[in-house]
């Protein structure tokens, strides 16, 4: 082992952070607040890598306990430089409890805080690490706004026009699909024909219900129908594609490989949505994309715009940046950074992701090892 | 809502007991404890009930935490005869750091204490309302004992034949096969011909291995073939039965119904195991064994054989009930009753699970909340 990259300390820390105001959709409910489960990698050579994952404000304080409890004590020792096979033992270890849920948020955390050591320890940033096509992603804004007025609704998709954006992505699944399309064809009727135009319905329709509203929404060039029924079901996500030919986007709740091969092979996905928080880290991401990139279909993102931007940059097969509603980046250094409707990738060594700990302190949440 | 039955307090705790020596299998690694997780529910009415799960080791305080700071909270007012309706919406609560794993095992716990409840208010044991086909099952001796040498395999064997079972179930994934065949050959010459005889690979091989391994296997009378390969790859379970023949047997790693139902539909599997401390609780068991009717399987269980036992003694498509090595019943005021080769199922009201709390004791282990 190289001694100087021998893992020496893994410290976690939780906060809840408030939203501006409280948000919904069509399946999660209101969310108050987002979480953040941060972790700091130390190397023998005094070298810092920090990791993190989130959660719309629940099942935080079990990533927490993982982390401490049982995959820290399990990374001590190792060197940090093996970063594969880290993620792997990490998979192996916690398995009979894992397979997805918790596990995959909790192995995040700290292979991106080992991709952040990599990066600081070569000089490299992330988009270069993660294949270097680029610097610059394709990027839209979406957001938490089911529950907003028409007007309401209207005014905040004219905020991301505002910010530099040439894409954007609205929830649906309201109780009547009548209320879905008056809404739909007002932002398309705002927006104009030239700007990019998602949906997402939080997996809250039954595959029939997604037909009807896949066929009434194409009249409106809507360029994705993300995840309209529940990510489970991988077949039905072939049957809305045959029966509509629209272009569907999912991948936000698959938390491993085996899911997304699942996806690749059988549900007939325009588009791909790995979220490194929740998919086994930049490690999992990465063999998602490489998966996507075999099944040529482009890879996206979910939530951690701050982080994803550098994977979409270093992809040549990269989609689209979703620039989530949880606003993580503002509790950074660097908030996403937008030019010419494109996301910058941050171009110093590491994942570019440096935290507020100031700005984060007050929302901190109590450690179940008291620290 | 009737009041008498509001949900007024749910309380966990985290035991780590030890086992009697370290024990390991293909793929968990050593085992030299197993984590018991404990939730405690009382009503409006005083009355009390108790669910829980276990892991081999690791993950116990996440799913306290769990427990403790998302699911409780949840369920806590709530009218607690309404076991479906708590059990759907703890899922669709944590759906999105759940969908498996953790989540799945914090759910069972208060599950089980639903059940227990319902059984204590209606004065019925957990046989009659889980079917009430019987009140005994067949049952099966399995051990963790891979890395026992073949003298000590045979002696652990003669120990389940003297405690009265007339099946037994041993591991099998050594480093060579011939190692796995000189064992079941030991184990079979010893037995005889007419007990049932399992073995269990815990996911550790191949699909081209576990193909020549069953082939193997079948010289020496096999009953079943447990998890040769990884849970996930169900159409890799339909090419070594198509393969081979051999019965095929999983379950306690699949977490979800909708994994159950892929098993159903891709596995060719003649036998399903499922475990309620990691399968939403008995709702959760309940619904994978309506499913295994439908399909014409004999449903099985994993670990924790002093619950099981009801669940296997009330359906009349009942397979093996696995007497499991971690000795949860030990630590309980009714070991696992064995009668004429048949575990016998408690007939009091509830699930018929009372812990010896003081025995437990020794083993507590601190929680988030500093209870
Ligand atoms: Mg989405
Ligand atoms: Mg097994």
């Amino acid at each position: 082992m190289a001694k100087e990259t021998a893992i020496t300390a893994v410290k976690a820390k939780l906060f809840a952070v408030p939203l501006a105001e409280v948000l919904s959709d069509a399946k999660h409910g209101e969310h108050s607040h987002f979480e953040l489960i941060t972790v700091t990698v130390t190397l023998s050579n005094g070298l810092e890598g920090i990791g993190y994952s989130y959660t719309g404000g629940r099942g935080g304080h079990a990533i927490l306990a993982m982390i401490e409890h049982d995959l820290g004590p399990q990374v001590i020792g190792r060197d940090a430089s093996a970063i594969e096979e880290i993620h792997d033992h990490m998979e192996t270890y916690i398995h009979y409890v894992g397979r997805g849920g918790i596990a995959s948020f909790a192995i995040s955390t700290i292979d991106i805080a080992l991709w952040d050591l990599c990066g600081k320890t070569k000089g490299l940033p992330l988009s270069v690490m993660a294949g270097g096509a680029a610097t610059t992603a394709k990027a839209y804004c979406g957001g938490i706004d089911l529950g907003f007025s028409k007007d309401k609704l209207l005014a905040s998709v004219q905020g991301y026009l505002e910010r530099g954006f040439n894409a954007v992505k609205i929830k649906v699944g309201r109780a009547e699909l009548a209320e879905d399309l008056e809404r739909v064809a007002a932002v398309r009727a705002l927006i104009g024909p030239d700007v990019t135009f998602m949906v997402d319905a939080n997996y809250s329709m039954s595959v029939e219900q997604a037909i009807t509203a896949a066929k009434a929404f194409q009249a409106h060039d809507i360029f994705w129908f993300e995840e309209p029924i529940v990510p489970d079901n991988y077949q039905g996500y072939a049957r809305i594609a045959d029966a509509t030919g629209m272009p569907l986007a999912m991948g936000e709740n698959l938390h491993t490989l085996y899911e997304f091969e699942f996806a690749f092979a059988q549900s007939k996905l325009s588009f791909i949505q790995p979220d490194a928080s929740n998919c086994g880290g930049i490690t999992g991401w990465l063999r998602v994309a490489e998966l996507a990139k075999k099944h040529g279909i482009p890879v996206c993102s979910h939530g951690m715009q701050e982080l994803h931007v550098s994977l979409l940059a270093g992809q040549d097969h990269a989609g689209w940046l979703e620039v989530h509603s949880f606003p993580i980046d503002q509790y950074t250094t660097r908030p996403l950074v937008v030019d010419n409707c494109l996301a910058v990738a941050p171009d110093c060594p590491g994942t570019g992701v440096t935290f507020d700990w100031e700005k984060l302190a007050p929302h901190r949440r109590p450690s179940a090892s008291g620290s």
